[in-house]
């Protein structure tokens, strides 16, 4: 069976268990959050007044105001709910689900009118599909400048709305096929607004897609395949394992802090340090080498400067700054005389032992003692506690959080996106 | 200067030449007449039928009928005027620069309210740019399987739209920039309606970066090296020599003939053979080593694997048959006996000698004698010769091939598209 073979199959028939949809309903109510908070960016704004301005047939829902044709949509709210970088990332696939994936899905829930349950399936069928492609392009992919979030997204968001048009095994193949042609998206644009834009790019790849695909245009069978070997594909079956039975999107991360997800590790070790600033001689944090060239300026001068900086998180962490709070990364925090001067006292070590995932943090004192922490965000945290602090995180981003919360229909969903 | 600073330096400030115009004048009658005779194909139904539907500002023509926003038109445009492959072919760039191009300047020209003259100097300037940035990408990045068309030709598209809409140098590079996550197109979906959907999406492609960029998205000013790095691109610099003092778009390539452009040397050099059919006892036909692996179907069945046949279409002109017909190209005239009886006789080969643009044929008689035939299509054609056959080729497409012709007024010839 081809891989487009397999993953046409578990778009069509798979069963998606519950406690797989449970993790997917909280990233789908973090993606909200995030999205909600980000629909004034001056992204969201420009992608916004254009869609609007370049109208169509109000079909689904856009982040912030008006409904547009579903591709459309997709491609707007996409970019916008990676606007703030706030969003979910599943470190395996090397990216962030969310973004491409539920914009997708939502559109076409919205344009056949699905259940909400439905939609949360082919969201969880949709993510899971993305995981399995952006581990089976692997790390080459990334590392050369693709962009999995935008690559390996297009393909899970168009699996998920294979599922909600109702597609069958050939339509799917044919779908998975046109979206092979489409998908794209390059890390080079890292630091700019197309990078929140290559979100939204696989949000519309995956509509057009399968709209494309049940419409009835043909297409190549080995699409992915295709992609894989342009696209400096590791091409690692072994990513396709279980598909289906286990579920990859359990290992999805979250953020709770505003910043990038390289010092979040570093964050939740320091969340368990209470010591008097005024007490620290220096501070040392230990990461994965990767993190030193994405995350570690040691001076930063700007609010999105300090998005990346382990020394200057570090001292907002150690003296009580909210680093869950997006207003807590402005200019003015970056340039605070108390915190550069803590900052200074920030050495960070590479080592290859650690995984991504993990980080040790030592701070030793003016008397000589010695504090220690260190975290790994694969350990396990459960449902119960990854909820709680996702609606606390919400209700720091946006005022209804309660309401998102307990939402229960696609209509009031879609109602407090577009408020 | 970086390559993108090249590229927008000359859609902002070039002024095409007298003699690069007419010849784009030339592609873009053909263009209008492939795309007219393409608004039935079932791709063009389906395309059209769903842009219709989802809707929006009626700002660009759409072949067949309607307006619809820009990138949608550009879109339903690009796809259908390659539906038949039977439009331009540039052999540097290893493409089509049209398909991909002039409908993104199209839109954007109808967009802004463009004159004739200055809608046609974008085409040339998005053109000449597609072939430039096709030629730098070079032939790995086609033999990888990319299709420059599509891929190359999104950046032209974009070249095309920023002329248009007036851009400066700094959006001009923001637009190159937004350009590059977006460009793509894979060289697997030849044979299905995936190809002609490929040069659809370079034109969507340039008119939305085009459009963001002036729009205020902030970008990477260093796309087309990055997407060059990431995808195969050979990067050669000397493709950019003499940018907007010489035009490569001179050496464009029109099909005479509604088959794979790499049977067109053959059946140019075959137009001089005049030999009765029934005195032939063989044929040798003599190409480049890459057109066997592209069109050397010996047996085809049907119309369109008659397209990509030596022994059928060299059987065909020796026969009389119209090789500018796409009528000719039916399931009928695959199966018939007297053309399946010749084409037995004809034996194909590769030599590396020649380039991809000239065939040898070698024609023997039952008597012994031989006839002996070659044709290089990069041999200059004056541009009179060239509209002639052009017009001719035109007036077997479109009903009304001489109104085309004398079009002066961009009203005037969206009113034929939409027709």
């Amino acid at each position: 069976m081809s891989i487009e073979a397999k993953l046409a199959d578990f778009s069509v028939k798979s069963r998606p268990s519950a406690d797989a949809l449970a993790m997917m309903r909280l990233s789908l109510m973090d993606w909200a959050a995030c999205g909600i908070a980000g629909r004034d960016e001056p992204l969201a704004v420009i992608l916004r007044d254009k869609g609007i301005a370049e109208g169509g047939k109000a079909e689904a829902s856009v982040i912030g105001g008006g409904k547009l044709p579903a591709p459309r949509a997709a491609l707007i709210n996409g970019a916008i709910s990676h606007a703030l970088d706030y969003d979910d990332t599943h470190f395996a696939h090397i990216g962030h689900t969310s973004v491409g994936v539920i914009p997708a899905v939502l559109a076409v829930a919205e344009r056949v009118g699905a259940s909400f349950d439905d939609f949360l399936a082919a969201c969880l069928i949709g993510s899971e599909g993305a995981v399995r492609v952006g581990i089976w392009l692997g790390r080459d992919h990334y590392q050369i400048g693709y962009h999995q979030t935008a690559t390996a997204g297009a393909f899970g968001a168009c699996l998920g709305a294979l599922r909600l048009l109702g597609a069958n095994e050939t339509q799917a193949i044919a779908g998975i096929g046109l979206v092979s042609t489409k998908a794209a998206g390059l890390k080079t644009q890292f630091g700019t607004m197309g990078k929140p834009l290559n979100a939204g790019l696989a949000a519309e790849a995956g509509v057009e897609a399968a709209l494309w695909a049940m419409a009835g245009l043909t297409s190549t069978e080995t699409g992915l395949q295709a992609f894989g070997a342009t696209h400096h594909g590791v091409a690692d079956e072994v990513a396709l394992e279980g598909l289906g039975e286990t579920w990859r999107m359990l290992g999805v991360s979250h953020k709770f802090h505003a910043c990038c997800h390289g010092l979040h590790a570093m964050l939740e070790a320091l969340s368990e340090v209470s010591v008097d600033p005024s007490h620290i001689a220096s501070v040392e944090i230990t990461t994965h080498p990767r993190w030193i060239t994405v995350c570690n300026k040691p001076t930063p001068q700007t609010g999105l400067e300090a998005k990346f900086s382990y020394s200057q998180t570090a001292a907002m962490a150690l003296m009580g700054v909210d680093t869950s709070a997006i207003a807590s990364f402005s200019d003015e925090v970056a340039k605070r005389a108390d915190l550069v001067g803590l900052r200074g006292q920030v050495a960070v070590v590479a080592d290859g032992s650690l995984s991504e995932m993990q980080a040790r943090v030592r701070v030793t004192l003016i008397d000589g003692s010695v504090v220690k922490v260190a975290h790994d965000l694969a350990s396990p945290m459960t449902l119960e506690v990854r909820a709680a602090k996702l609606q606390r995180k919400a209700r720091g981003l946006v005022e209804d959080a309660d309401a998102l919360w307990n939402v229960a229909e696609l209509a009031d969903l879609t109602a407090l996106l577009r408020a």
